[in-house]
């Protein structure tokens, strides 16, 4: 382990103890400290260990159920809507997602909508749940937090809605998107906030349309879509899919988990999972896949770039990279972890 | 019927006829037919009748498997994969969304593929069948030409893969997404130069990465994809799920059908198709659409905006116009068309 960077293991452990500490069952704490640390690993650092304070203030104001009966209320042979209960989204989705593979291996697919969850993380995390069982799957999510209008619009109606999907391949890395469908996900608004740093004109704009680059304002603009319009698109789409129809927030209903932290938010996601066993032989698929990825890295390159990427390479990379040396986390977020330790009375990080 | 406006009844029986005399059997020539025209109808002009020219030269260099045995070759309850057999692609998606949508009915959801299939028209046609039946469409495709490299680099091994997504409301239209995941799709590009046209800046690249505007020069360039390094993220995930997943082309394995016509494009698609009725009452899914759609069109606008659109709806109120006045056909579509059918011995246009 290199020096000053903790153990993926040993952050997931400071966070099950935080959470524990303050009424979430054992379980479930450990659950959530897992998925919280992998989202870290993997360099989801607006998804991360940042999350753990907010999430705390969220508990002590009473906006979590921390003993939810996340329960199925909808069901048919392929798909399934669950109730969160307002426990941790990060639970909700874990289920959803075992739900999801259960079904799609005798469906060929399944798709798991929820509703009354809550911020549950990177969107990768849980598409990436697939990967191990060699099936595809899409993630939908509602953003806790509208920042984008809608084309034309000044009402923040819209959130980021991420997208994520995630393909098995051979002997090369999975291919994982995880993309808002906003030019920078809101997450990195904050992290660039957190470090000091100035947003690169094209991430918000404000009200008047001028650009906006300072992260401390970010609440005096919005967050621009990809590609303009069609973004806008992505994101209402994502939002119907995800929000409208699991019954959960969309529009004016989204409640900002950054300024709200006592309304039950009724986050809403989705899960679809695909089998390709369904589809034919699984190793000829991910041969397949092998082949695409190969003839896309192994593409001729504009002058100056060194490599092309397949979408989660880098994030694979980073986790393999935090798996062997360690979490290098920022001075500042580590601050803020033994704030907390002291605060709610547990050993700091670096003694979990 | 306006002055000069051709009925889109007319328009498909016109296409009908012209693949009738090329050997399509009757009532395929009809479903082509009727999917060209209602194409041409919601606006869709990249995709509508200027195709008709290019199905006749592939039809005549054989590039096309005019009696297919379009067949179901793997299946669990909730998916099925369709073998296109060369036919045209209208004819193998129209048969997936309907499977789709029975599956769907069952299982909650349903997800069918196809490869051995062929260009389709714009991806909305099939996601909108789903709205009939109240539900939900997901609709995924490989482009028929590369036109974009991945992001960094050169070699085109992309298409302009579009996705469309189908939403049932309920007083409102529905709200039907088409988008390629470039800036532009190249049918707009192929419009464009029909009409004389320039492309606005940022439609396209030439290979040292200058702005490319002249349509004509197209071969020349590539196509942009939407915020960058997200919408290659885009494209190369609907070129996974709708080609490679079903065994069909993807990547080099391409086939530029505007330069190719002998060549079989194994083209491959997909469909998912969602039951709103699974999670709860369809109308109050319906009314929850309806308020998002008003939430978002009733929003404080920008300075010289006039109105909020949401996705579809100028489609949708082109189709009303076009069903109601006929179709305002460019004269250089006209032209073509009337030369098609001198070429194949069938009644012009007009006369059909």
């Amino acid at each position: 382990m290199a020096e000053g960077r903790i153990p993926v293991a040993q952050l997931a452990r400071f966070i099950t103890s935080v959470l524990a500490s303050l009424g979430l069952p054992a379980a479930d704490a450990e659950t959530v400290g897992r998925l919280m640390a992998q989202a870290e690993a993997q360099g989801s650092d607006g998804h991360g260990a940042i999350r753990l304070a907010p999430y705390v203030k969220r508990i002590r104001a009473g906006g979590y159920n921390l003993t939810p009966d996340i329960r199925v209320t909808q069901e048919r042979a392929a798909m399934a809507l669950l109730d969160g209960d307002n426990g941790f989204g990060h639970l909700v989705m874990e289920k959803a997602a075992r739900i999801a593979i259960e079904k799609a291996r005798n469906c060929g697919i399944a798709w798991v909508g929820s509703h009354h969850s809550n911020h549950a993380g990177p969107a990768s995390l849980y598409a990436r749940m697939a990967l191990e069982h060699d099936m595809v799957a899409l993630y939908f999510a509602v953003g806790n937090a509208n920042h984008l209008p809608p084309w034309g619009g000044l009402d923040m109606l819209l959130s980021t809605n991420p997208i994520a999907v995630a393909v098995p391949a051979g002997e090369e890395a999975p291919i994982v998107l995880d993309m808002a469908t906003t030019v920078a996900a809101y997450g990195k608004v904050k992290a660039k906030a957190q470090r000091g740093e100035q947003m690169p004109v094209g991430w918000m704009i404000d009200r008047q349309g001028q650009p906006l680059t300072d992260p401390t304002r970010s609440d005096e603009g919005f967050l621009m879509p990809i590609g303009g319009y069609k973004g806008y698109g992505l994101s209402l789409i994502v939002g119907l899919l995800a929000g409208t129809l699991n019954g959960a927030a969309m529009g004016s209903q989204v409640i900002d988990f950054n300024k709200d932290y006592e309304t039950t938010t009724n986050t809403g996601q989705a899960i679809a999972v695909i089998d390709p066993a369904a589809f034919g032989d699984v190793d000829a698929f991910k041969a397949r896949v092998d082949q695409v990825i190969r003839e896309m890295r192994g593409s001729e390159r504009m002058p100056g770039v060194d490599r092309i990427w397949l979408p989660g390479e880098q994030s694979h990379a980073k986790r393999e990279e935090n798996e062997r040396l360690g979490l290098a986390l920022p001075p500042a977020l580590r601050a803020q972890l033994d704030a907390l330790a002291t605060e709610v009375g547990v050993p700091a990080l670096a003694q979990a």
